[in-house]
Formats: structure tokens, sequence, C-alpha cells
């Protein structure tokens, strides 16, 4: 068996288990959440913060999660893949809003359904970390919505529009922006830069985008641990181009430093040299989580 | 069995089959489509609109749907509907991007999913029509995405959320707005009003909504042949709020009467007396099919 997956915690879903899903709001709806969460070395370095982000976000979207549920579901699912001399990889949690796609409005009973997929390690994890990425400026921009701004939800057309944008494997990663053209974030990852002032910047997420778990990790400890300041702000795409320095980040891959911007036509647009503070950052994270070695 | 469900036509999914739901982009993006289609006297009356409207919009989403596969699936089961001697419901038609949810980008050999779920027609269908429905406006604004405007695509909490607002019966259907405050749609239906000078309007739907298969039948069949000018265009609050007539329109119900609208907060903004042409319309849908009786 290759293909490791759980549903309710039950490793080879029974014909009834997984048919739930044909009824399930995060089909019909996309109504739910997921996580992808680092395994390394069997830890899974981040699982807090995933956990307190996936039940905070989840009353947004009118779905209580105890933490304990799935917290249980992925020790298990890990278990079972130690056993299976699987120590590392990502793991990701979908937590839908349950059975009951009949209708926009919410069953007063229904439960949530948990599924936990497990697949192996980008092969570029640490290529990217090392030597940096190039990216474009996607076309598509984020609407603006700010009663789910910040959720990691499962309304991901924007992303999957935006993504394929492009084939070329020269870009890892694209830029999006809203409307008016704030920055927001990358397809899969967020994004800081350091300014013409050497002032560390990542977009103020209150109207579009995802708070995601190493963006927070790096507002809360890095870099305060550093002594670095860093605000959230509106960012526009002339700060962007001006920009000193620009990483992108998230759970699976840690920090990763762009060493060229590209516009949506292919033209670049600006080199980046690398930058030490970004370097510390990097230095701090694998310090403080060694898993992001 | 009263669970009647269909996946790629196989009416009691295996394991296998229900289990590649798990990694169905449907279910980790909403990257896919639905259609609701009304089974009445064993007959579904708009099924070539339903058919055309899916493959079409399918194209936007880059999913790739030859209508004679959802034809062939919808018409098995309602075989099978109907040789168990149910004749009268709603017909869920789900088409997904199919397997491949690792990634935004979508894989270029993935097969569309295709999900066929009955349930009975509502309790109300009747009444609704025959006595005028009371509407509320949503707080929740619809974010302009004019990528994805038209779509009748699986990204739904913009609906979730409306939707959720209110718990009361005392209203069937919620009027949605965009962020600068014109009227888009009902949560579950596009509406259509007749405005102080006599002349019939529905709103634009190039920045949100869905284009629904009774709009489009109304603009394209209904008024041109009762002689009844209709406009697209935007349509504010203060405009809907001195309209003469306001009515909804789904392809299950079909055309229904508004006879109330309340704010928010449940205040009383307008009532509706009925309207001489909304009836001939009414009339003029039943005479084109008598289904819809």
């Amino acid at each position: 068996m290759t293909d490791w997956c759980s549903i309710n915690g039950r490793l080879m879903p029974s014909e009834i288990e997984s048919a739930a899903l044909l009824d399930d709001r995060g089909l019909a709806y996309g109504h739910g959440l997921f996580e992808t969460i680092l395994l390394r070395n069997g830890h899974l370095p981040l699982l807090n913060r995933h956990l307190q982000r996936i039940c905070g976000d989840a009353a947004t979207l009118g779905i209580s999660i105890p933490r304990e549920i799935p917290a249980q579901y992925i020790e298990q699912f890990c278990s079972i893949l130690s056993e299976n001399g699987i120590s590392d990889g990502v793991i990701k949690l979908i937590a839908t809003a349950g059975q009951g796609g009949r209708g926009y409005k919410s069953p007063s009973t229904s439960e949530p359904n948990f599924i936990c997929r497990y697949s192996p390690l980008p092969d570029d994890l640490n290529s990217q970390c090392q030597q940096g990425i190039q990216v474009r400026c996607c076309q598509h921009r984020l609407p603006a919505n700010a009663a789910l701004a910040g959720v990691k939800h499962l309304n991901r057309l924007d992303q999957i529009i935006a993504r394929n944008e492009w084939n070329s494997s020269d870009y890892a990663e694209g830029l999006m922006f809203s409307a008016d053209d704030k920055l927001i974030e990358a397809v899969s990852a967020n994004v800081f830069l350091r300014d013409v002032r050497g002032q560390w910047l990542t977009p103020d997420l209150k109207n579009a985008g995802i708070t995601g778990v190493m963006r927070s990790l790096l507002l809360e400890e890095l870099f305060p641990q550093m002594g670095i300041p860093v605000s959230i702000r509106d960012i526009d795409r002339r700060q962007l181009l001006n920009c000193e320095t620009l990483f992108v980040c998230n759970s699976i891959r840690g920090i990763i430093p762009v060493t060229k911007i590209f516009s949506a036509c292919g033209e670049l647009q600006k080199t980046l040299p690398g930058d030490r503070q970004m370097r510390m950052l990097m230095t701090e994270l694998v310090s403080n989580y060694p898993h992001y070695q």
C-alpha cells in the first residue's frame, strides 16, 4: 500500500465511511479547512500551531473542532506511518463541516469529518532553501473578502487559476495581488520583504490571503528573538519592485529566498542579492526547530 | 436503500471508487462544478440547459467535460430511480477536476469524477410559487471575481455565510449584494425586478453571482416570447427598494414571487403587490415546461 490515507481515524476506509464523503459539505461547497504539516524524522515540529490554527479558524466557518480529535487522528496516522518505516513527508489534514450537502444552511447536528493523507517530501525541499527561487507575478487577483481572509479553507479556485498561469519549472512560486494592486501572498506561501529603508514588512491579510503557520512563527518568535522589527502593512507593487530582499515561507519549506522576480509576461523585473538578516532568520528557524534543516 | 447516489455511474460505490474522492480536487480545493436538476414525473425538463452550462463552465476551471459522459450517468441514474418507483425529486450532479489534490497545479492527465445524488422535492415547492416568499437582505457581501463570476463552481463559502445569517423560517431567501452595494442574486436563486418605470431588470453578473439556468431561460425564451423587454444591468439598493415587483428564480422552483423585503436586522423595508406581467411569465413557463406546474 503506497496511498496512505485515513478518514476519521480509519486507515482503510470502508465503503460506508468513504461513501459518506459523497454527501459531505467539504465536497459540496468547500465547507472545511486544511493543514499541510511537515513530518521530519518522525516529528511534526509545528503540530501545535497547526492544531491551534485549524481549530480557531473552524469557528469562522461555523464548524466546532475540539483540538483533541484531530490531534488523536494525526497521532494514530503517524504511528502507522512509523510502523511502516515512514518518518519524512507531508501530512495533509482536511477537516470538513461533515454530512449535509443539500442546502447552504449548516445542519444543526452534523459532526466534522477528518481526513489525513500522506505524501512524500518534495524533491526540491533543500535546493529551494539553499539556492533560492525565481518567482513570477500572477495576473489573477485575489478577491477582497474580509469574512474569509486569513482562513485556510477549502475554497481554493483563486490559487488554482493563479498556479495554472505558468507551466515552466523556472518559476517555483507566483506572487498574488489584490484588485487594487497590493501584494498579498504567494500561491502556496506567505511573503516577507525588506524595503529600501531596511525595514521588514509582510502584507496585511485583513481582506485576502492565508495567515500561514510559518508567517505567524516568524512574526511571533523569530523576528522578535533576533531583535529585528517587522511590520504588517499594505504593500503596493512599486514597493515590491523596489525591495532589497524578498522571501516566501510556509510550514513545509520554511524560509525560501527569492532571487529574481519576473512579470506575468516573463520579463525580468528585479534581481535580489542575498541578505545577512534573512540568513540569520533562516539560521534561527533551524536553531529553534532543527527539523527545518 | 434510501440514500441514492452514484459515482462515475456506479450506484453502490465500492471502497476503491469512493475512497478515490479522498484525493479528489473537488474536496481538496472545491475544484469542480455542480447542477441541481428538477426531476418531475420522470422527466428532467431543463436537462439540456444544465448539461450545456456545466460543460461550458468547466472550461473556465480547466476541466474538460464531454457532454455525453454526464448525460449518460444521469440517464442511468434516473433509470434506476424509475425502476425503484421514484419519479420526482432533485438530482444533484457534481463534476470535479478528478484525482490530484497535492498542489494547486492541475495535473495534465486527470479525468473528471461525476457524482449523482438524489433528494426528494422540497415540501414547500408549490406553496412558495403560489403564495410568494419573504426575503431578507444579507450582510455578507459577494466578493468581486471576474474570472469566476457566473460559474456554478464548488467554492460556496460565501453562500454558506450568507445563508447562516438567519434561522427563522419566515425568510425563504436572502438577497446578496456586492461590496459596493449592488444587488447580485439570492443565496440559491437569481433575481428579476420591475422598476418604478415598469422596466424589467436583472443584475449584471460579470463580477459575481451564478448565471442560473432558469435566469437564462427567462432571458432567452420567456421574456422574448411574451414581448416583454428585459435588461441586464447594475442595480443598486435604492433601485431594489423602489421596485414595483421582485421575483427570484431557479431551476428547481421556477419563478417565485417576493411579497416582502426585510433588512438584515429584520425591519420590513418593502411590501410588494402582485404583478400581472410576473403572473404571465409564470404561466408561460408552465405552458412551455408543464413539469413546472
